[in-house]
């Protein structure tokens, strides 16, 4: 991949910042985009970020209100919501070309399990981010803390494409590590999401007020087990000892509004599919026990 | 009971509006009050009802703001939130005499059993009380609906002393049947309660959102029937074509914020013990398996 034709595919805040910082860095980056369109493509991206404000220009910006018109590309990033998910067909297959490598960093469960059953699994890279970045306006980011992408091969072991495209992320100030099991980072960042997206967006709480009480903890704690226990069915092991960590982890965030909870409360779709029914299903397919997690789909499936 | 000296201990919305139309029909009503004991005693209570606004003049109006300067009682009419029955000993003690009657038209179950504990339950009587009864400002209430009180001796069938009390308010413009069976009418409401209030106030939730899904009926379908298996262990009996009648007139009620719901918004404490705990409670004693019920009981333990 020398100089690559990069695609971002679903340009809200996340896909808007890491796209951002590759235009930024020179690279050939092209946002697909749906409400902040006119804005991106008269006014570019405007970008506060704790690593240094920036602007991609307008000229140095291709923005495009639909696939068709955008050009095949050898890197496919995906930041759609996976709500989104049934366009994948749609969204993708205009710009595919026999060897274009699509890199999913989407929330949840099942998102490379799709990709791969539409275009082929060895196309597809999974990633995680770990990252505070919000929309302000239309064309406008801030990105609050931390940045950090892991990336993996969805089938397999880590490969040179993989290491190539963690040294561009890097070299355009985003700091971007290689997975060993791209499944053990699925899973470990389910660990905390299900409860806490669950939980937060069912019962409309901020992280802080979960783990406030010892009732509230006990929640977490027993739907951590439950998800622990399904990964360990998956042959992914984890001991109790993350819990504490993860707790003490949260702590340190303060008053933190999930996205599952923001999007309750602005009433958007929330990604209730691939963080906490994937890894049901899961469940029910290798016969896991998970009571809780019973529970917190039923309250969800309100929505 | 001629022209009995009657107490109204926890002068909320509720108790504000039954005692005004007590006082409004003749009677000699003494309201104990916190927050607005001046502008009740100032200006007495004005009251917008569906079955008629009026006002009850600050000379008729006996405002207390402790119980000390009440005379003794001859019907103590209990309307704080449960919340507060850790109260009960300061408050009713100065106004007993040897044949006091104390009716608690309090929400949930263990208010009668506390105040038999107390005082003898020879004393006790409860009420339901169904009704729309909103406080709009110190000493302005609205009633916008209903306003009905079913009430039952807490030992034993009705007595005359009950019709007595029943045909007093009668007189004073607030319909009100006698029980049967108190026990009867507690579970009746609780198969409500439980869940609407539950969930309403666990998920910040209004009552048509709760019915509005197949999986929102479902959980309160479930917890009804939970709640039906504990008053069934109690030899109360009721038939599953009670659920599919108050989800039909749940459904009639529109957009509605139960009271935990309300005060979960507010801030204030919410009748969980009441509501959910104490018949959770009952269930462990009688080994009745209640799952949902245990969660969210743990749910509502956050707070």
């Amino acid at each position: 991949m020398n100089n690559p034709t990069i695609a971002i595919i679903g340009s809200g805040a996340l896909g808007g910042y890491y796209g951002a910082r590759l235009a930024q860095h020179g690279h050939d980056v092209h946002f697909l985009l749906r409400s902040d369109y006119q804005a991106v493509h008269s006014n570019g991206w405007k970008i506060r970020s704790c690593d240094g404000d920036f602007v991609v220009p307008p000229e140095s910006v291709h923005a495009h209100d639909r696939p068709e018109t955008m050009p095949a590309a050898d890197l496919i990033v995906i930041t759609l919501k996976a709500t989104s998910n049934d366009q994948f067909r749609s969204l993708i297959t205009p710009i595919l070309k026999p060897d274009s490598i699509i890199l999913t960093l989407q929330n949840g469960l099942g998102n490379e399990e799709l990709l791969a059953s539409h275009f082929g699994e060895q196309r597809v890279i999974g990633g995680l981010a770990f990252t505070c970045i919000n929309r302000t306006g239309p064309g406008e980011i801030h990105h609050s803390d931390h940045s950090l992408i892991r990336i993996g091969e969805f089938r397999g072991p880590p490969t040179n494409r993989l290491r190539v495209i963690a040294e561009m992320f890097r070299t355009s100030k985003v700091p971007c590590d290689v997975l060993e099991s791209l499944r053990f980072g699925r899973w470990e960042k389910l660990i905390w999401n299900v409860p806490f997206n669950g939980l937060g967006a069912a019962m409309d709480l901020t992280t802080d007020r979960l783990i406030a009480t010892s009732a509230g903890r006990d929640l977490i704690t027993k739907l951590m087990r439950e998800v622990i226990a399904i990964a360990a069915a998956e042959g992914i092991h984890f001991s109790d000892e993350i819990i504490t960590r993860k707790i003490e982890q949260t702590r340190s965030m303060g008053t933190y509004y999930t996205s599952m909870q923001i999007d309750r409360r602005v009433g958007r779709a929330m990604e209730i599919d691939a963080i906490v029914r994937q890894p049901l299903q899961l469940a029910r397919k290798m016969e896991v026990s998970t009571p809780l997690l019973n529970v917190l789909d039923g309250l969800l499936s309100v929505w």
